[in-house]
């Protein structure tokens, strides 16, 4: 199995961010992707490649070019504003407020384009997170020149992130910029799975009225636990995309075997859907120990999902999502990637 | 004058907040009360008075129920589900997303009914605001019975929180409030003046399709200044109330002549819509040298200020809203209520 993956993660350098002279911590660190990476070259999984440089166009076809641009600019244009360089977090969001030209000043803007304070631009987010996507895109390249299953080892992760909104440690939606690059490449019907612990209500956002992609997600309900405002196992889609939307909200705590009950519904929609192809948002914090996460899964039990997945025998773009439970990242990623090589 | 305060105040005690142990800064501090308050006395305006209880019906005709609810309830139930007393500060909002129920946990909750993270709800926060919002109601009783015209020393102030949201150190809309309760008991038209260097979105919000209550503001241009996402020159109500909102954007460091010019404007509008009652909105914010305001209007500025709208020779309402310049703050008061007095 070809795997994606490129050090400008590193730029993205979220381990010992200050804000107003206070420590801001983020558990989205460098270290988890080093770590699986290091795992994979010992696993020798397959070639670790890095990616081909596809430019915005495929980003576009996802996100709105005044976000694109917002996300390339917020860092630079926050500093000049402030007077110093610092950590883009914004403090007032536009909460009821979408029907408006995005503003004009960094002040606005902050706000604007994020839903939540947790994720900083730094001066290297844009960089890395461009990478990131690059990395998905490639990864699908290869896919669509008939490898199997290729692993992009994005980071930033993306699901979070839609059309116009950023939050969750995402930026650029990497798996929804596959996905739909996938599916105008080849004009046919494209399926993503998210097993990661939190629903990608990015993903979700982007696809929700779109007859062309399925979206599914298992993830921790809502009602309790991040992203709090979607994930609902009402959703499911609208206009055109009535249906092509399934969540599957879990009890935070969920083990293996209830787990694989719930993956098998979700199996059976998306083989119902018949997408030519798949890409997989690989979250591992549904690890049984994870911090930020917090589903049972065991090792086993990454083994155990990534054979139902791979028995679909569809074309797979498998990209890195969540995941922060260090000790097991590599192991828990080498226990589903396995099973598709 | 007459004028209505309450000690409850002190309750929301905004002065030594820690969050993870570090210090978060509040500049809508208790001091702000007491220094109006001395001046007050000092200057023997007229009788200090306290509040008395209306008990919730008058807030529950701008705020919803739930709302309300979870102000009450939000600092134990936040308490009891961290495992330790903290300020409650949302970090994840509903940006894009208000057609659900509300939701049923606290950690949902926490960014539904909140549009930033700078209004800390603390042990004493609804005692301070269901008082604050008393003192608006029982000033607005003063003048049905015929006082010329009240003011009520609310603290927190109100003008940034609608129907449910809170934010901008808002959490009840005092100025709306009072109006919907003017509005119903007289079955006549209500003006509200704002005159705080931030626009009243929440009021805007509130009265945006009614056509009962007139709203007009002279504030900060949000393409630039806080709220950034509400008062732009283009919102003049909608439905009903099309023609009943009137936003007056001015260039931060507006001085006195520029900012009575637009007061004009504001005044000739205002006076167009026959209003019986007047609610005056009042930041003093808008004075030279605040820090988180910042025109530039200077104590005889206040005082002119003051003139025009005494003489539009309505039954005022007078409530307290920003203002952080603290050794400025009860000269700026005195001089503008004076010339109601």
């Amino acid at each position: 199995m070809k795997i994606i993956y490129s050090s400008k993660h590193i730029l993205h350098a979220t381990e010992n961010i200050t804000l107003d002279g206070q420590p801001f911590v983020v558990e989205e660190l460098p270290a988890r992707a080093e770590i699986i990476l290091a795992a994979l070259q010992n696993a020798t999984l397959g070639p670790i490649l890095p990616p081909e440089d596809h430019g915005l166009e495929a980003m576009l076809a996802v996100h709105d070019a005044d976000f694109i641009t917002y996300l390339r600019n917020a860092y630079v244009e926050n500093a000049a504003w402030l007077g110093y360089e610092e950590a883009v977090i914004p403090g007032t969001f536009a909460v009821g407020r979408r029907d408006m030209p995005p503003p004009v000043s960094i002040a606005g803007k902050r706000g604007y384009y994020a839903f939540g304070i947790g994720s900083p631009i730094l001066a290297g987010t844009w960089e890395a997170a461009y990478w990131s996507a690059q990395c998905a895109l490639t990864a699908s390249d290869t896919v669509l020149a008939s490898e199997r299953s290729t692993y992009a080892l994005c980071r930033p992760p993306g699901h979070h992130a839609a059309r116009d909104l950023y939050g969750g440690f995402c930026y650029l939606n990497n798996a929804a910029i596959a996905a739909r690059y996938l599916q105008q490449r080849t004009q046919s019907r494209v399926a993503i799975l998210d097993v990661d612990f939190h629903h990608g209500n990015g993903t979700q956002a982007i696809f929700y009225e779109d007859p062309a992609v399925f979206y599914s997600s298992l993830h921790a309900d809502p009602r309790y636990e991040y992203p709090f405002y979607w994930g609902f196992a009402e959703e499911n889609g609208a206009g055109a995309g009535l249906g092509t939307n399934l969540n599957i909200p879990l009890p935070k705590g969920t083990k293996d075997s209830a787990y694989l009950t719930a993956l098998d519904r979700a199996l059976e929609a998306l083989g119902a859907f018949a997408p030519t192809m798949l890409v997989l948002s690989l979250g591992l914090d549904i690890a049984e120990g994870d911090e930020v996460g917090g589903m049972e899964i065991t090792p086993m039990g990454f083994r155990a999902i990534g054979k139902r997945i791979a028995a679909l025998n569809l074309p797979t773009v498998i990209i890195q999502e969540g995941g922060y439970r260090l000790d097991m990242l590599g192991a828990n990623a080498i226990a589903i990637l396995e099973t598709f090589a």
